[in-house]
């Protein structure tokens, strides 16, 4: 068969079909949020019932989800540029944010309406068209959450990661559908119609608090780096235990700042190196510490800020500086 | 009169009553807000019109409105400690963007129900308490607008300026809704009924759409400073011009990174320096430097990052570094 060769814009040719690029992930979590929003409302409009209108909801939220975290990945994938010097990590943050906070308000919406509609049974329409919409819905969530940690582990990006968990989410919940509509069937076909409707409400409203606790946790997480709160202290931690091995090469320590922006992790350390050094040396041993830190954390861009001792360390005519003492032992680094 | 000294925790006495902090006008503008929002329901209540149920949704949001900024103040105004190396300084952004969001909502149901009643006369109760009720309440937002720029202008927090605008924002609806006043009545005495019906609607779509646009300014401005994004052009022309004064001290500029948490604006300047300069020497200038910048930006936080050159000043033997030779040339900085 002849193939004609077409010739498409570079970027555009990139960004659809490579498969190597996040991208391609979150266009993916975009279709299959329409395509499970359209399943939804045909099946609604044929059955006219309100269980699927009331998954309609739940569904066009998930497409604005999808749209917001293609945005977001969209921009986050940008290099550092003049508008934002350090990149566009914190698009990220705050597209998960924003998310995460239309999530969370759904949520109660839903669990109030639960509430208020307690134990009203809601008509429900084919049995085994609900069973199969539900079932292929919370495999293709679940495969959907799958796919997005895979890319998480390649990427690196906290806002793959947070929309692994909103699939997640939306299987649980899904899950939560299929199970409570066999308990109700059982029940009704046993003659407890009172006890169906109130397992009804009951595991409606239990599934969605379970699941609501998915875009707490992760807005609680952006909000802290939007708000440019420190890393948690095992970060904190293990940049310190870098300084202490390379203790002897400084003369003081004086600060850590860190903050997150997507996946990098901005660090700077504050030190204090003998006034009589030359920008050569100190560059050998701020090169040695950063490198360290890199091995350990490879998002982390960090930077050291030297400043010259005090000139304390001479009395007596004499340079007592442990760290000038070290290296002259030890030679060049 | 004898008054007894009253011992109280230091950290509260200092906060409430002390009139030289930013927090004095947080609270001020609270306690404001929650008189008008009583005014508004007392009327409401004795007249049981329309017109003040309205403005108790505006009152409400505004309550919400200064709760949210007087958080952010009181979040604002403490120094930088382990949980925020960076100060607190985005709390304000972030409750400005918050702030925002929530008027521009509330701004916008305002507008769609004005659409939606449009031409249907409300029915206002007695005129005399209508006037007088919106003179004051127009007087009062007036002065905490002015009141918040003095405050501004002294403590420089940009959520300070946030609300003074938003005050601003509110009497400009109040007067809106006292000449919409006076006009409807002059029209209905005048015989002209549906066109003071139609009067009365335009009028609330414009005044509301006029002041829509200080939550969407600075709503915008907020988004950009969580973000990361850089400072305007001319904060980065200004820095320029400071590198460009000291030109000859350095080896070569490299990059400047910019953005603003809060009053605070953090810069890293990234330049090369001869390699065997000695950190004291390197120290000067980056004084030099940053001195220069904290003269122009009293809330700059400049910080220079200095790398070592590549040596590739030195050929045939002799060092050919132009820095070098200034230096000889003007003795020490
Ligand atoms: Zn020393
Ligand atoms: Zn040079």
């Amino acid at each position: 068969m002849m193939q004609q060769k077409i010739i498409l814009p570079k970027r555009r040719k990139d960004s659809i079909f490579n498969r190597n690029s996040p991208l391609f992930v979150a266009r993916l979590s975009f279709l299959v949020s329409v395509l499970i929003a359209l399943m939804t409302f045909l099946l609604g409009w044929l059955e006219d019932s309100l269980f699927y209108k009331a998954n309609g909801l739940i569904a066009l939220t998930d497409i604005v989800n999808s749209a917001i975290l293609l945005t977001a990945v969209a921009h986050s994938n940008r290099e550092p540029d003049s508008f934002f010097n350090y990149g566009y990590g914190k698009y990220e943050s705050f597209g998960i944010f924003v998310s995460s906070s239309l999530i969370t308000l759904i949520t109660i919406y839903t669990i109030y309406e639960a509430v208020v509609s307690f134990g009203k049974i809601v008509p429900i329409g084919n049995f085994t068209y609900l069973i199969l919409f539900s079932l292929v819905s919370a495999s293709l969530m679940f495969w959907m959450h799958k796919t997005l940690l895979r890319y998480y582990n390649n990427f690196q990006l906290p806002i793959l990661r947070y929309d692994a968990e909103v699939w997640k989410y939306d299987s649980i919940i899904e899950i939560g559908v299929i199970l409570t509509l066999f308990l109700c069937v059982i029940l009704d076909k046993l003659g407890f119609t009172s006890a169906a409707r109130i397992a009804d409400s009951v595991s409606a409203i239990i599934f969605v608090a379970i699941a609501m606790r998915i875009p707490i946790k992760f807005g609680k997480k952006s909000i802290d780096q939007l708000l440019d709160r420190t890393m948690p202290e095992k970060f904190h931690y293990d940049i310190l235990s870098v300084i202490a091995e390379n203790f002897k090469n400084i003369c003081e320590f004086r600060n850590i700042y860190a903050r997150q922006s997507g996946k990098d992790i901005f660090v700077e350390i504050d030190v204090v190196l003998p006034y009589d050094f030359t920008l050569a040396e100190a560059y050998e041993i701020e090169k040695k510490i950063t490198n360290e830190i890199r091995t350990m954390y490879s998002n982390a861009i960090p930077r050291i800020y030297v400043v010259p001792c005090s000139k304390d360390c001479i009395y007596d005519n004499i340079n007592h500086c442990p760290v000038k003492k070290w290296k002259k032992e030890l030679g060049n680094l």
